[in-house]
């Protein structure tokens, strides 16, 4: 199959990239002797999350418990479930356990704690649980100065069906930095604060085997992780534009883009109409609060090459609209109708979740694999 | 299966309130004689169309091959492919065709006429076209005033491979109405449009047996749709924030939502964290431009009923954070971990989209139906 005879809108992935950004980061935390647990959640691709796990110990994240699952079936049973535990959730848990999946739960209250061991005692299950963390403010999560974390963490350690196994953090308002200084102190922060949360429970005479950090930018710029023992990361798989905003990757490292055809123009207003809308590129907008905006996505010509001059401006459900970023005459000679072009996406997870599958690709017009994803809870 | 069992997030859609939104745009076209061809973009589900095309001819529109290809699977054959053709999809939809769809195209460039006439010379294929006409400035298609109209018309009557069917319209911009009137004068302007594109084909000597219009506010407030053959809509069969803050409809007609566990709360900061993200929610933020932001939705106890003062503020993958509206202090003991939600949403298309099928519940805690969505392309 030939990339310039598919279907469009779809969603193209290039292996030589994704292995290079793979590689980089397996060296970086070989450097900082820290192994990676890679996030599930971006690419949900059992395919490219065989290749994050090459030379690391084999457990990854999840962001639910359909990917768990997924993940599962393809053969892999260290699961950490990162998102605080429902109830809800319990019973699927207990079922992939039974079935032999190691599924780890987070929470940050003593009533998913309660909740979760009284589940436990009741069906005979010992469910392994990290406590989440909030070192930046971002989200969810204790800090150390929480006085209920040594509280949940003794209740986790005394109780029957519930195990204490450490703490997790994610620095999320990492995506939020200005400068690359900004995302080395937020690695240093993020560090620290499970750190110094994994002390307090060891000092209180809790095991906490478990220190748990992670995200793109702050793995990317951490500089000595010493006290952590994994760091998660997904989006460095294929990076993305809002990536490339905070200066974690170069726009030539983004291995995933969409490609599209030209279906019309409206020529007074400088318009190209493409048949890749908000359906294909997700409705993120993510480099709206960035330096740069770069629209729904930067638009290149169907090899890769950013064309940079030109963005996808606005979408419809499967209508994209093409612009010169400077507001300038566009050149409709450049985009015949039914020409292909591909487009860099603001943000990788929202973009590929569109999508069913990859459309996998080398340097040539040849697609060498496609490979599906798993989508939905 | 009860609803308040269902692992969270789910994506819910209340058959009473479905069949009551059919039944007001059915009763309605009936009034202005005009029949339905709903769209299958919204809903992306057989079951929902089904509903949707009670009392009606049995076309439909789909805004990809894959709906088209679905829906065909389940016995639709009057299929319109509403999204200006690109040439790499021709052998797809001549596929089709030959399996007994009936697929009709869009366009509006002779470039895209051409095309499609070569292609059905050489594969001894008609394929049936409507020339896309824009009545708002909103997107694609050809005005009245554009000399290309009857050339293209000429071109399609003429040549062989391709057949005129007519015209189609879509008022895009009627979304962005600030009031009741300016839809009325949308409404106005779309037929008026329309009409006078098919009139000034049929003084040329052309065909113009199909005269096409729609989108949700405008079929809503049209008048008088005299000339008009049919209406093209679907988001009304669900209905959503978007639309209630347009004064299409009321918030209690909403038939879809998103039903969600509270898994967290920051207390200095007056959040409850759900595990309703942006994945379950989409990015869509279209409330924003509105007179009242919704943000990612409005929050509603479990059985359906709106909590008007709490709106989820932001999301990330996984996480949504509900916030007081006015931001005064939170009601922590209201909303208890483990304690079920639902959120209604934005944008009816780019929620529904996110989830694989529909949990289809009466007023009962029942769930009466699973309804399968189709995705990607």
């Amino acid at each position: 199959m030939k990339l310039s005879e598919l279907e469009t809108p779809r969603l193209i992935l290039e292996r030589g990239k994704l292995e290079q950004n793979v590689r980089t980061m397996r060296e970086h935390m070989g450097r900082l002797g820290v192994p990676l647990r890679p996030h599930g959640k971006t690419a949900k691709c059992i395919d490219v999350i065989r290749l994050a796990l090459e030379g690391q110990p084999g457990g990854i994240t999840v962001s639910t418990l359909k990917e768990a699952e997924y993940y599962f079936g393809h053969g892999i049973k260290d699961l950490l479930y990162a998102v605080g535990i429902a109830p809800v959730k319990l019973d699927h848990i207990a079922k992939l356990r039974k079935e032999g999946a190691e599924i780890t739960i987070i929470l940050d209250s003593m009533e998913q704690a309660q909740v979760a061991a009284t589940y436990g005692k009741k069906h005979d299950e010992t469910f392994p649980v990290l406590i989440e963390l909030d070192s930046d403010g971002h989200r969810s999560g204790l800090t150390p100065a929480d006085p209920e974390l040594i509280g949940i963490g003794r209740f986790l350690h005394d109780t029957k069906g519930v195990e204490l196994k450490g703490v997790l953090t994610h620095a999320g308002g990492s995506y939020g930095a200005k400068a690359i200084d900004e995302i080395k102190k937020a690695a240093v922060q993020e560090r620290d604060v499970a750190v110094a949360c994994a002390q307090l429970l060891r000092a209180a005479g809790l095991p906490c085997p478990v220190v748990s950090v992670g995200s793109t930018p702050t793995a990317t710029y951490a500089e000595d992780l010493a006290g952590v023992t994994e760091v998660r990361a997904g989006v460095y798989m294929f990076f993305d534009l809002v990536m490339a905003g905070l200066g974690v990757c170069a726009i030539e490292d983004m291995a995933i883009s969409v490609l599209t055809s030209v279906i019309g123009y409206q020529k007074k207003k400088g318009w190209v109409i493409t048949d890749a809308g908000w359906m294909a590129m997700s409705r993120d907008r993510g480099t709206s609060r960035q330096t740069t905006d770069q629209g729904y996505g930067i638009v290149c010509s169907v090899d890769g090459t950013p064309i940079p001059d030109y963005i996808v401006d606005s979408t419809n459900q499967e209508h994209g609209i093409i612009v010169r970023r400077d507001g300038g005459a566009m050149d409709f000679n450049r985009f015949p109708i039914g020409s292909l072009l591909r487009i860099l996406p603001n943000h990788a997870c929202a973009t590929a979740t569109m999508h069913d599958r990859y459309h996998v690709v080398n340097r040539t017009d040849d697609v060498i694999d496609v490979w599906q994803r798993v989508h939905g809870w």
